[in-house]
């Protein structure tokens, strides 16, 4: 299928890119604690001694422990729009849309698995102020996904299954995204496929999905 | 199409047909509190008091916490596992394989939301000879997906996306499940869309997904 020809590529993508080198190494701590631990067994001076730093010095960073919950989920929530918005940057029509938005979460899911796991199990336990604007971050990229679905509706390049006799882009969008962030429980480097493969191989599940033929699909691009 | 003709019930598939009543009633208060709380959060007196019954009671049923969790779990699973035994026994040909068992489990996470999320998010927190039988049981319903896919490309009906230059049914198996189980993360009554609905569509996308034509998944039912 001509949609899985040369995929830009992802790797200067990292958090690093995003945060202060203290930041980095404070939150990869952070997130190798949260995905062994959980968020609310971890203290601060265990996350503090893997990085080799007093605890006080942890209070140069962030305020509190929920503070740097919010900032591990806003930073995974920032790679990964960066993921989307460069899928979005390269494709046209709606099925490319949806091919190229659906491969890069999927991608995302995979290289980043232990922090995205780690944002979706503990991002419940942030204060009702963070929740919420997590909660927004998340219902906008299901958005995302719901307008591409919605074009290909429109133009007609889609035709897929209907719930009670109607076509339902929420729907549709919440099942893509979906499988996608289960990726980040089961991916492992040990499966011996990579980021790029799994994201190539949900993107071609999704315009399946939407019941977009090749041939539209790849006039799409 | 003609696979979302007739829809057997399943409506007598409740925990209170595998379950003492004393049970019934514990489980259901303690899933409702776990669901609210978390499991490790919640005492065996607030599960008790919730049920209208004294603390040592809680003994004359189960030894432990643990204990309870883990028949949540079973009784999970009984369910489950007869939501998609009765599927399979009506269906014939891969295609229409896919397509009962689809509908059943992604029905079975709509009916019993609630349950299946406590479920999937609480069954770590068993101890470890538990918490593999668990784990057995969840691989058990994958590789019940992966055989019947195998099933399908055996005969040529499903022409699924390759990874890596190759047909895979596990990784088939696992994003038609993951996208099922997810279900009980979002569904509620509220959205106006029965669970028998939320079946049909989610089964309709798992044949499109195998890129079996409409026409070989009517033929195999």
């Amino acid at each position: 299928m001509s949609m899985s020809g040369s995929p830009q590529s992802y790797e200067n993508l990292t958090p690093s890119a995003l945060l202060s080198p203290a930041a980095t190494k404070v939150q990869a701590a952070a997130i190798d604690l949260f995905y062994i631990k959980g968020f609310r067994s971890t203290t601060v001076k265990e996350i503090m001694s893997a990085c080799d730093l007093t605890a006080p010095a942890f209070y140069n960073h962030y305020p509190t422990k929920d503070a740097l919950l919010f900032d591990i989920a806003q930073t995974t929530h920032d790679l990964c729009d960066q993921y989307l918005y460069r899928g979005l940057g390269v494709a046209t029509g709606p099925a490319g849309r949806v091919w190229e938005l659906t491969r890069a979460i999927a991608e995302f899911h995979a290289v980043h698995a232990k922090r995205a796991r780690v944002t979706s199990e503990d991002f419940r336990a942030l204060p009702p102020g963070e929740l919420e604007r997590i909660r927004e971050r998340r219902r906008a990229v299901r958005k995302m996904f719901e307008h591409v679905i919605s074009e290909g509706f429109e133009s007609g390049d889609f035709d897929p299954p209907e719930i009670g006799g109607l076509r339902c882009a929420r729907l549709l969008a919440t099942s893509v995204t979906n499988m996608a962030i289960r990726i980040s429980e089961w991916y492992s480097p040990a499966l011996g496929l990579d980021p790029q493969q799994i994201g190539l191989f949900h993107a071609d599940l999704a315009v399946r999905m939407m019941q977009a033929t090749p041939a539209e699909a790849s006039d799409g691009r």
